[in-house]
């Protein structure tokens, strides 16, 4: 493809791009998920869904709890006043208030349709999609009781993170490895904090210090690579679990940093940004089949887990953001070269043409794995999360606006 | 291909098929991993070899230590008394005894290359495969020692698994799960501890519940098909999880049921072991691809593991016993063609041309997915006891012996 027919490049082909996202939100992703989706029998949301809309499985996930509350109430929130989104988004907290949290304090992981517990795990991040889930419900009704718990389970969600001997350990401590999951989520976590409840310095703070350690800990420019797992002190172990890339996520890491550039203006925070989504592109993108893997071996050794080379849903929503969102600091042709790569190479294959949304899960060459729309895992998150983020940015662009509602 | 030229159906094809196993074992497989995988330095087996035998990671498995032990041993008793099967078993034994119990008496799951703890695991077949490595030395050498850790390892096993609030839940109690796996584990220890330390009330005990629990709880006559875990009185309970199949795993289960029924001339237990394999062939094969699915859903739905529709080499090991051990109990030609099937596919697909052994992961279609031919889960034993398993069943028959050396 020529560079003149990169739609990035021209504002006509800018405005194609954002109702392909703004209309494949409304139209296509919401209309697949809801009403469906509401369970107005026990509240909440179902979601583990087939390729036609029909209940696989009717538990529940409370990742999915938090996660669609927010991404209802951040259409509420920046594009719609609608009473179904808040409706609906209100039922789901309600759930997770009234069902997902154990007597500790901690939030379980899988519940029954009725709420019932079926599992927690030893991680947590199951608060930090309850916490910008309230938050973004305080900012849609000024209840000042969703920004305390937003701001209550965002403390549960760091204590347990970082404060060391609180997480029970998967490992013993003869080869301690800390990991980047925890670092990306908090800087998220505090960004949407900051975006729905208003600044804070210990958002601020929060920000700072888990980007500070990425950068420090994770990113090794010299090996023009972001870790998984690193050695408390950055070393990287040679074993399999030391030397595992995670392109998609390290992507998703690069764009929070990115968006953390933008509400700074801090060219320096664009630079890390950009050079970890530049490695991890060069890591992740499969040069034969297309598409991004999902594990990688820093030294092109192979990968114990069984899935690395297929072709996941959300790192490539995170690598249309991440890209979009470069060329938008940057102005690189590049990012809008790699836009259009990673844009058309996910449509053609993820995308349902029957019933709509995208499929999660594809071999390596791109053929459907799994028909399945949603499970334990996936739900309405990373997918409508990027059509409407990536919408946003264009709008702000084609109004020359700076007031871009997501912070 | 004509009934008349299927290998199992003349003497001549089974004497070629019989050079095959015996050959690919002694000239190829046991090549590969010998002397390569014993750790001269520090004892037991190293197992994390890419393609060319080259070491990827210097950790070891508590699971790949007995079972490599157990497999030179059971070479060492039932073909030829080479000193340095016996030796390079021994080491993993005391690497076993040094290293990899914890001070409560479990065994850990996964060590450094000095033996230092990395990881234990709420489940316990570590134990398993100790107690069946130190069964084969007792038989080795006559010692009571091993004999004595041979059971020790096997009421530790049993008892983790069996008795009720022992093990930690992986899930509340909501929604109680038993699983297949434990079972079938205990099944085959109990064989082996037979075969190698002789008759004991206890073992045939343990043989007879594990199979009463499986052919009650786990096999389904009506919907043709064995379950891989179910609710306690043995109902299917309708989620992803409950729902799981894992044809392998099955097919694994009805070859050690099969043994038992050639061990006690039990036509009953022969016709049990042929349904279980009959229902899971026909659930597993992959009619477009060839090859054995590693997981299905019993009502057809999506399966919400990723790597449902790989082909692992294991599941493809078990196969060939199965139908061989099949056709060599019931003389039914359907389990001639099917050996054939599954042997001419798997070797088609997972021998490595160039290196030797198999590759243990391939996508749906039969391309290899990963180089490695071990790593934490796969070692030196599936593949190694599928060729000398399948040799000495040839061999017996065309002997016309009865005297077969592993019960």
């Amino acid at each position: 493809m020529n560079d003149s027919e990169l739609l990035l490049t021209t504002p006509a082909g800018r405005a194609q791009l954002l109702r392909v996202y703004r209309d494949g939100l409304l139209e296509d992703t919401l209309r697949f998920w809801f009403p469906r989706a509401a369970d107005l029998e026990h509240g909440g949301f179902l979601h583990c869904f087939d390729q036609d809309g029909s209940l696989v499985d009717s538990d529940k996930s409370v990742w999915a709890q938090g996660r669609m509350s927010w991404m209802l109430l951040t259409l509420y929130n920046t594009h719609e006043r609608r009473e179904e989104w808040l409706a609906w988004a209100k039922s789901g907290l309600e759930f997770l208030e009234r069902h997902c949290v154990d007597t500790d304090g901690r939030m379980f992981f899988h519940v029954t349709r009725e709420g019932r517990p079926i599992r927690k795990r030893r991680y947590a991040f199951s608060e930090a999609f309850a916490s910008i889930a309230h938050a973004a419900h305080a900012k849609a009704t000024g209840e000042s009781q969703s920004a305390e718990r937003a701001r209550k389970y965002f403390d549960h969600f760091t204590r347990w993170n970082f404060e060391p001997g609180l997480m029970p350990p998967k490992f013993t401590d003869v080869r301690p490895m800390i990991s980047l999951a925890p670092r990306m989520i908090t800087l998220v976590t505090a960004q949407e904090l900051r975006a729905n409840l208003g600044p804070d310095e210990k958002f601020t703070a929060w920000i700072d210090r888990c980007i500070e350690e990425i950068e420090r800990l994770f990113a090794k420019p010299d090996l023009r690579v972001v870790m998984e797992s690193v050695a408390p002190d950055g070393r990287i172990e040679d074993h399999f679990d030391g030397r595992l890339l995670n392109p998609g996520h390290a992507i998703e890491c690069a764009w929070f940093i990115l968006r953390e550039a933008k509400f700074r203006k801090d060219s320096r925070l664009t630079r890390l940004g950009c050079d970890m989504l530049d490695w991890m592109w060069e890591r992740g993108w499969d040069k034969e089949h297309g598409g991004i893997y999902y594990f990688r071996d820093v030294n092109g050794k192979p990968v114990q887990e069984y899935w690395h080379d297929m072709k996941f849903w959300w790192p490539h929503d995170e690598t249309i953001i991440a890209t979009l969102l470069a060329h938008q600091l940057t102005g690189d042709i590049k990012y809008a070269r790699w836009h259009q790569q990673v844009h058309d190479w996910a449509h053609e294959h993820f995308a349902d043409k029957a019933h709509g949304e995208w499929f999660g899960y594809l071999q390596r060459d791109g053929c459907v794995s799994s028909t399945l729309k949603g499970n334990l895992w996936k739900s309405f998150f990373h997918h409508p999360r990027r059509q409407w983020y990536c919408w946003k940015l264009l709008e702000e662009r084609a109004n020359g606006s700076g007031n871009f509602p997501v912070g």
